[in-house]
């Protein structure tokens, strides 16, 4: 299968982490975001909301949003469970999974794009939102500290679809917004080496 | 099951219409956002995100997250079905709920929040970004005008979960950000219609 890829982009990596932690290969092809070509009429055409990941299946269509391609690639290679097994597990991971995506990743991205020189005059920036965003990520983080004391993983004793999500967040703040979680954040730095020392995460 | 609710709030109606759909009854207890109540130390307890929806479960335990408790739902009862049956269906209901959440449901709570005096003191506002949200979201409700033409319903040809997040999306931003979609975008308006007249929609 074939991933329309941007080597930085947060959501891209998020879906390459999950298809090594499944052992599935994935033919990369880069989008050229800054340039314009995820707005291209061909590319519209794979998907119309104009943004990678997109997954180009077996049978030639397009399927886009992360989740969804990670849980398209969870069916056709169910181990290692990523997304739980049981019904209560499911929802329990889903909501850890959602909790790391709005509160952490998206709010990370919304300093990114605000106030990093690179997507200037590429969208229009509101610094001032975005730099507001900065000490709700890092109250996040803390709480995250917090939430990890006694517990290995973000949504308990195992590897999830929910550490990929925050590994990819915290990753991509530390990268493109200068908020890096400090040596204080003792569970937190423990969970990150955790994560970041599985082969996945190089991705 | 009992759920935490507000009224108005766009994400706990998610739950309500979806259960509804479900035919299963829950328990309504609301929850004073505006005077703080979803931050106090006894509702932390039950989701320490401070938000509604959370539902009580049988057990006696708390979930959070919209889409996590309507897959909890779908679970419990399975019919009829809301969130797809084959792998395929699922992951292409899963793409337009996403599609109807971040680039609709979100982008609107974006203007609302930022632009409604409602939340004046009660958060810090940012008119300007919030405004700048609008068009964004008009051209978006175009798009779904254009996704309609020849399809009943957002995912297909039957009601999702994906039409539920759509119809909240909309309605909230034309009750609190007078954003109302026109009468020439003919598909939307269609649409619009026949969910609004599920007897769901007056959850």
């Amino acid at each position: 299968m074939k991933l329309y890829n941007h080597p930085m982009a947060p959501n891209p990596r998020r879906v390459r982490i999950f298809a090594v932690e499944k052992g599935i290969e994935l033919e990369l092809e880069n989008v050229d975001l800054l340039g314009g070509q995820s707005h291209t009429p061909e590319f519209l055409a794979k998907n119309p909301s104009g943004g990678v990941p997109v997954l180009q299946l077996e049978d030639g269509t397009y399927l886009s949003e992360s989740v969804a391609i990670c849980r398209y690639l969870e069916g056709v290679r169910p181990e290692p469970n990523l997304f739980g097994r049981s019904l209560r597990e499911q929802v329990e991971i889903e909501m850890w999974n959602r909790r790391m995506e709005l509160e952490l990743l998206m709010r990370t991205g919304s300093v990114v794009v605000n106030t990093h020189e690179m997507f200037r005059g590429f969208l229009t920036q509101f610094p001032e939102y975005g730099n507001a965003q900065r000490p709700v990520v890092q109250q996040r983080l803390e709480r995250m500290d917090r939430e990890l004391e006694g517990r290995q993983f973000i949504a308990g004793d195992r590897f999830t679809i929910a550490d990929i999500t925050a590994l990819v967040a915290i990753d991509i703040g530390a990268m493109l917004a200068g908020i890096k979680p400090g040596p204080e954040l003792k569970n937190l730095a423990r969970w990150h080496h955790t994560v970041s020392s599985r082969p996945s995460a190089s991705a």
